[in-house]
């Protein structure tokens, strides 16, 4: 009865063969009990037999299956309808799915879809799609209740059996003045749990939370999940009531921007689309950019290692401790790096916590370089000398190696907590100074600190 | 109206000043319009004058107040209440809100809680605690609206309203038969939709999705999530109703998963405490086996530049390529492994996709791969040999760095892309795989085939 994992090959199959011999009664009597989204997920591989499927389900189904299909899909279908098919499926829809929609194809489709709206859709889709890409005003939807606080418990049940069903939702009703100004909010559980005859405004929330148009979406979709609301009142400058977001949009904002912050901390360049949806030449386009920056970065440590070349000369087993360095310097420093950059995303860290983050990791990175150190030293006397035999590992090269890394955990662990709040404080995006970016610092560091105590300690 | 951010400094000495002076009316006329969720982040920095705000507060607030406390203040909270407090506390809470609190408790106080719950709810905090910590039983609630099949609306409708106050949600109601067994759902929006006289079993919906209480609690609140729904029903093994899982707690469950992928990530063993409230010792002890793990392994990249220290020596300049090899590996492997791990938590890509992510790796591991050695091809000829004067690299050399370059990256995506997915297979955690413990093996394989490059080309 749940999801589609490890039924789809079979299914998949099934509905092959139903469209090959034409058993289509067969093929709706299948699809009729499935989700909308499973169907759409299966769609995505039946190419252009989809639009056959789409015309075998009833007008509401296959409009909430059309909501799920990937863009290219949806412009396929719509390309296939006739202008009266596209009326119908757009009269099924919300409108914040058809912005959605409109949103993604091109200009001559946005056209016929627009074409084919009515008058008051139409109005409110121009409306939405001004708002910038990452607004709250972008994901939210004009279909919702709304109540006068004049209005008995009765009135009001009266309003929301005549006007639901075109609403996205009636869970939450949105008290409004004659200016339309927001003045309270209902659920329809006190509605529900009212007298008849009580009034709206005696029984309103007038203490609520509203976002504006302009806020960012993201904060927005994190607001729903903080104060567990399955909808947030969208108001304009002037606090008059424009739209509704509801918890299922703030779901799908929130899942992209987690994919997009892993992204960047993976040294991504962000894509919206599905990874096995993009082409070669995108997903190479996402990457090149870092790929390269950093690259060309790795040139001072480059540098640093050509200007100690002669000490590495006079102790070659200096350099097989590099990579061994580098690579504990660049995994302290992410840890520390996406540790900050999940708090600040959370909220959990401010800029104003600074201090009292660099205080912790100063402390943390102390006691792991130490650790890291001592378990150094007897690998390098018990394993690199004692078993491989290499008389070059002396207690003194030793140590130089454990003493860099004590300092380079330390420095890592500070640049990779330090850069991700400096980076918020000057209005740039915190996860981009994730791993990749500090690891090239870092690199440069411990290499540093590893020929100065070499230079020092082994007299080169 | 929005959020404290900004304010929440300003708020915590009005606060401070209004309990200094005991002017607690004002206090609490402060306190009242804001949201639960609010006065908790504040009550985060007031210690132990949590106990005084608290018991300003309606009761209700309270209560919500009291499940957004962090567990240590819940724990403070409780140890001051008397007991009819306590009683009044827990009359207020969900059940699934109190099994959290439970769950976090040392056994003293939850003796305490348990002894003054009523004897129902008792029953089912003992019925929740027994699911394992990541099912989904150990998140439902229990306190859900059920309806029978022969039931008119108007009865129904009577039914909610005589049992609504206590259920998390009426939002959806459940019909089950004599056994208790689920047969249909029902939104309160069909029943308010519908006329008095209709029976329930005519306008439920009997297509719907139900977990089990075993199932993952990530997958849960995923299908949650991709079928937009507001709760999912919960039934046991013989599809007996036995709780429901609402949008709000499966919103925090994804929060806490991707916190812990994305710290399994960055080779962090994951907590569940906010950073700032992680103790110095936990902190070192969630990060310290990894750094461990990982240093230890880097021997063997230590071994292999050992065991080429003689080509080192005579060729001194092939030592600086080193990190930049070694890094551009890291950060392509880190960028498909990442997309992958992603991809699979999110249900995009499953292990019978493998060859599609191979293939795919492969063609955008070999344009990356030669556009990177271009450019490096380009700066080693004119920055490093013409700009810094370094006789050493030679057009050869440079050969070897770039020709070394096209195959690290290559092996590094096919490696990245790979060993996510043949760790789903085996049952691991595919965010274990990610880019600290690629970068290892990626260092590895680079610095081979550096070498062997070197050797051929070179003829060292």
């Amino acid at each position: 009865m749940f999801e589609l994992e490890g039924k789809r090959e079979e299914l998949l199959e099934k509905i092959e063969e139903y469209i090959a011999r034409k058993r289509y009664a067969d093929l709706r009597d299948l699809l009729l009990p499935m989700e909308a989204a499973d169907i759409a997920a299966l769609c995505g591989e039946l190419d252009e037999k989809v639009a056959l499927v789409f015309r075998l389900l009833p007008k509401e189904q296959a409009a909430e299956v059309f909501v799920e299909l990937d863009s290219d899909q949806q412009e396929l279908l719509i390309q296939s309808f006739s202008n009266t098919e596209l009326k119908e499926v757009l009269d099924e829809l919300y409108l914040d799915d058809t912005v959605d929609i409109v949103e993604e194809m091109p200009a001559n489709v946005v056209k016929r879809i627009l074409k084919h709206s009515d008058p008051e859709m139409r109005k409110s889709i121009n409306e939405i799609l001004k708002y910038p890409d990452d607004s709250t005003g972008s994901i939210m939807t004009t279909e919702f209740v709304d109540l006068k606080e004049d209005m008995t418990v009765e009135a009001a049940l009266k309003r929301i059996r005549r006007t639901g069903p075109d609403k996205e939702t009636i869970n939450v009703c949105y008290v409004i003045d004659d200016g339309r100004h927001l003045i309270g909010l209902l659920s329809i559980r006190t509605l529900l749990l009212a007298e008849d005859d009580d009034v709206i405004g005696d029984i309103m929330e007038r203490n609520f939370i509203s976002v504006q148009t302009l806020d960012d979406q993201e904060t927005t979709a994190r607001a729903l999940g903080k104060y567990d609301f399955l909808a947030l009142p969208v108001v304009d400058q002037e606090n008059r009531l424009v739209g509704i977001v509801t918890v299922d949009d703030a779901m799908d904002v929130l899942q992209e921007e987690v994919t997009e912050d892993i992204e960047k901390m993976a040294a991504i360049v962000p894509t919206d689309k599905p990874y096995l949806k993009t082409g070669i030449f995108e997903t190479f386009k996402a990457r090149i950019p870092w790929l390269l920056l950093l690259m060309i970065s790795a040139t001072f440590t480059g540098q640093i290692i050509s200007s100690f070349e002669n000490a590495l000369a006079a102790f070659t087993v200096l350099t097989a401790y590099i990579p061994m360095l580098m690579d504990t310097g660049g995994n302290c420093g992410s840890q520390a790096s996406v540790t900050v950059i999940r708090g600040i995303s959370l909220n959990e860290i401010e800029f104003s916590d600074l201090f009292r983050v660099i205080w912790k990791e100063m402390r943390v990175g102390l006691t792991c370089g130490i650790v890291l150190s001592a378990a150094n030293f007897v690998k390098l006397m018990l394993i690199d000398r004692m078993l491989f035999h290499n008389p070059m590992v002396t207690p003194t090269v030793a140590l130089v190696v454990c003493g860099t890394l004590v300092f380079t955990v330390f420095c890592a662990k500070l640049v990779g907590c330090t850069l991700p709040l400096l980076a918020k404080k000057i209005g740039f995006d915190p996860a981009v100074m994730a791993s990749p970016f500090i690891t090239t610092i870092v690199d440069a560091i411990s290499l540093l600190i590893y020929f100065q105590f070499a230079t020092v300690i082994l007299g080169i």
